[in-house]
This record gives structure tokens, C-alpha cells and sequence, in this order.
């Protein structure tokens, strides 16, 4: 099972992933993607959706027209693993390809 | 455009749509629907989506695991229209065929 991620490497997991916020009162990170429409941003959840299936490892995640606004924390460990920082990076190469 | 729902349309529409709530202080719809796990609820979303931008009227929406939470309100109308309520029969009908 994958274990919380440690101070330091929560300081290293979010230097690397620019645009991700830790989350209030949680222990987790956000990110708001912003599309050119809802074809795009459905086409983003399509493929991270996939990908994070794969993975086994599942967003929250919200969508309203061209927004995306994603969640990650890792539920069974209760805070942010590196399962989070992975899909996030895993994330963020779908989105910058699609811009 | 598509105008506003009359109180009488609204309250017919609420009665033909079974699982849906007004949204407390919001002129919007509501439903949570629950799948037996993210395969079937992206699933869900996959195909909403199609219909959606075919009808061009996107939903609100957010998903967690296996639960995909719809709010449907028409923006440009600033409430509910006859397109909330045809988006929302939709929904109801891609989620019975997969249950």
C-alpha cells in the first residue's frame, strides 16, 4: 500500500508539479485545468481516465464546460502518496499535449 | 433561446423526473447517480457527454469513484429550461440501460 508522502517529499512532489495547490484543511493537491471548450476538457477526462484506471488510482474531479477542476489525495493511506504525484505529472503531459 | 421553465412546466417536469431535486438556492436540477464502480461511472459520463454536446447543453458535474453527482441548469437563461429537463430524461435513460 502506499504510504503518506513525508514533508520533504511533499516540499520536492510540488516544486515539480507547477500549477497544483495543496488543498485547505486536507491533505491533498489541486489543479484547475482550463480547455478551449467541452470537447477538449471531456477529451482531457477521457484519457486521464484511462490512465488513471490503469493506475488504479482514481481522481475527484469536477467539470463544467471547459474546466476541469481536479482533486488528488490517496483515500486508503488517508493524505497525499506518490500515486498522487504520479497521476498528477501523468496529468499535466495529457493537458500540455493538448494545448 | 430556451426560456425559463413557468412554475407549473417545473413542477410537471420535477414529477416526470424521478431522482432529480431543485438545487437550494438555485433555479437548477440535481441528481447523484451510483455505479458499481469508476469503469461504469466514466462510462456514464462518456456517453452523457456525446449527448450533451450534441444537444449543445453541457451538465455541472463532478465525480468520485463511483459516484457522479449532475447539477443542469441553463446559464444563458439564467435557470431552468425544457433543455435541462431533456438533458436530465438523458442522463436517466443512459443510466437504466446500464444497471
Amino acid at each position: 500500500m502506499a504510504e503518506r508522502l513525508t514533508d520533504e517529499e511533499r516540499g520536492t512532489a510540488l516544486d515539480q508539479l507547477a500549477g497544483w495547490r495543496l488543498v485547505e484543511g486536507r491533505d491533498a493537491i489541486a489543479r484547475r485545468f482550463v480547455f478551449s471548450g467541452f470537447v477538449e476538457a471531456f477529451g482531457f477526462m477521457a484519457q486521464a481516465a484511462l490512465v488513471a484506471e490503469r493506475m488504479n488510482h482514481h481522481p475527484e474531479w469536477s467539470n463544467v464546460y471547459r474546466t476541469v477542476e481536479v482533486t488528488l489525495s490517496t483515500h486508503d493511506a488517508g493524505g497525499l502518496t506518490a500515486l498522487d504525484v504520479a497521476l498528477a505529472a501523468e496529468m499535466d503531459r495529457i493537458a500540455a499535449r493538448m494545448t
